[in-house]
């Protein structure tokens, strides 16, 4: 297997990618390619490879970078020779295997759509993510952010997508599927969450009904399947408040008279509790929905997230995850048309 | 000033509530006027008055109470004697000044609207909540679930009535806007925030952009303005992150060993951070866009929230923000029409 990494993507590029990849490399007889800066890259890698060659590394060299400001589309047509549009050629000409990024999520999606295209029968890839879960197994969100507007069928795609890879890289058996709405109840919500409960309870999903945002975080159900604008609001909100009430117990737990109390202690504990909650350290969020598996890492993912997200793709490519979903979607349209 | 108290509404109805108004009369020289079933609510207040009687609490009699399994807008038309209907009309009528409720949403909105009446030139009335900051002062989300769709007009007269109530009732000079998004540049979203944001940008309000759902908690806007479904998700969310991290903590922190370790100490600090996150504390939802004050509790608002409540619907009265409201929405329409 070829796994191809964007070296130039996310606020750690090139440092935390070229760790990672090294860290990966050790442990696994598959390849990965780096892309980006060749020289950059090389001198990076060979810094944390140490006294210990790898030779599981190889390098593709990439003469410029699309950043987060670029227009997405435009910038995946105009420059040709950025690490994401030749990671995502090489990707559909089968140079490699899966592409990995943690660069600009909507560069990511537009190179997905325009250079590896569409899985036929499916209207809107998503972004899932993986959503932490304090103390329990993580739950798949999606869309994440992908489609800020959507149609009925886009969630009963999301949700088919998401059990197939819950099913076949995070092993989970039937997956539970619940869909976040406002009240619990069949015929609460909008129109968009009225029409894709009831087409959720038709499908062969195992649909659970209705989930309230307050019971997200409990994991009470293996995919969370909502449009891209509540599925963003969701992660960011959660990433949010995690950080938020961490820093302040930190705060209160180490001011003066406090600290004396063992609270160093409890510091650490509560920064274990964090880390639980670092969505960079989940193995990143795959696109499905396209044609090749596409997976984006966190923009702040460390070396260590670096590589759990390329241990998380082997899974990803070796479960065939892609095939499994065009051929439940063949099944689905067939019977459907 | 009379203040009309649904006593029957809500998870700890009667008890919370009698207690909340026995507490809040103490200290003040207005009536307040509690409406249920008056002989279980006659032994409340007295067991709650214990040997200090009072003498500006008094009750009207109410035969049934809308629960929230009623469908909200039959329950208001066919449940004639509930507390919610009659507490209501005693509002529409003059004989009392404000009315306060911690039972069905979904009634007191339908209620406001068939019984007490829009405010003219006001599209949809909206809940407006008071949204807790950790170690900050708390901002305003609205609407937080009644309007599960939106046009972009309703978002704007949204921040309008919030920016009024945050300047009167919570003494915010110039109250800041923030529109909630799916990123901080402008064309970002989906076409209802695209739109409200320009419509936003145009108005005389203290706007100050898009807002993520990740500094949602950090405080950034005196008034965080969004649709209601998207506000409800923000909302329920915030609760259930806050209630999950805090159980992970407390079982973390007292779990055999660690227990020793000055943890104690250190639960009783959580509690206290988790009380500032208590929304049940927090002087209720007003529902503006209504001809009258209306104030919706948390269904779980223990004495002291009701007691809270009662004193900021005080404030909500003397400011006379109804009126402001109508004065200033016939000058946005003035100018606008």
């Amino acid at each position: 297997m070829k796994i191809i990494i964007d070296g130039m993507g996310g606020d750690n590029a090139p440092e935390a990618i070229c760790e990672g990849a090294v860290l990966a490399a050790r442990g696994i007889d598959h390849e990965i390619v780096l892309v980006g800066d060749e020289e950059t890259l090389r001198k990076c890698v060979s810094k944390y490879q140490g006294r210990r060659p790898i030779d599981n590394i190889s390098f593709v060299n990439a003469g410029e970078s699309i950043t987060n400001d670029d227009a997405p589309a435009m910038a995946i047509r105009r420059k040709k020779d950025s690490s994401i549009v030749i990671g995502m050629n090489m990707l559909k000409n089968g140079e490699g295997d899966v592409f990995i990024s943690a660069g600009s999520t909507g560069a990511l999606l537009a190179g997905g759509l325009l250079i590896v295209g569409r899985i036929k029968g499916i209207d809107r890839p998503a972004i899932c993510s993986i959503y932490p879960i304090l103390g329990g197994m993580a739950s798949m969100l999606c869309d994440a952010g992908a489609n800020s507007e959507c149609k009925p069928r886009n969630l009963v795609e999301f949700a088919l997508m998401s059990s197939i890879y819950m099913e076949n890289v995070l092993g989970r058996e039937n997956p539970s599927v619940a869909l976040v709405n406002i009240g619990e109840e069949k015929g609460k919500g909008n129109s968009l969450t009225k029409e894709a409960y009831d087409l959720l309870m038709n499908s062969d999903l195992n649909f659970k009904g209705n989930i309230e945002a307050r019971d997200v975080p409990k994991g009470k159900a293996d995919v969370i399947v909502t449009d891209g604008f509540t599925g963003n609001i969701i992660l960011k909100l959660t990433e949010g408040m995690a950080w938020n009430i961490f820093k302040t117990i930190k705060n209160k737990f180490t001011d003066g008279l406090h600290a004396r109390v063992g609270s160093l202690f409890l510091v650490d504990k509560l920064m274990e509790l964090k880390k639980e909650f670092d969505y960079a350290e989940y193995g990143g969020a795959p696109i499905l929905g396209i044609n090749k598996p596409v997976v984006k890492m966190h923009g702040s993912s460390g070396a260590k997230g670096v590589k759990s997200t390329i241990m998380k793709a082997i899974d990803f490519v070796e479960e065939d995850v892609i095939n499994v979903i065009r051929e439940s979607i063949q099944v689905v349209r067939g019977i459907n048309d």
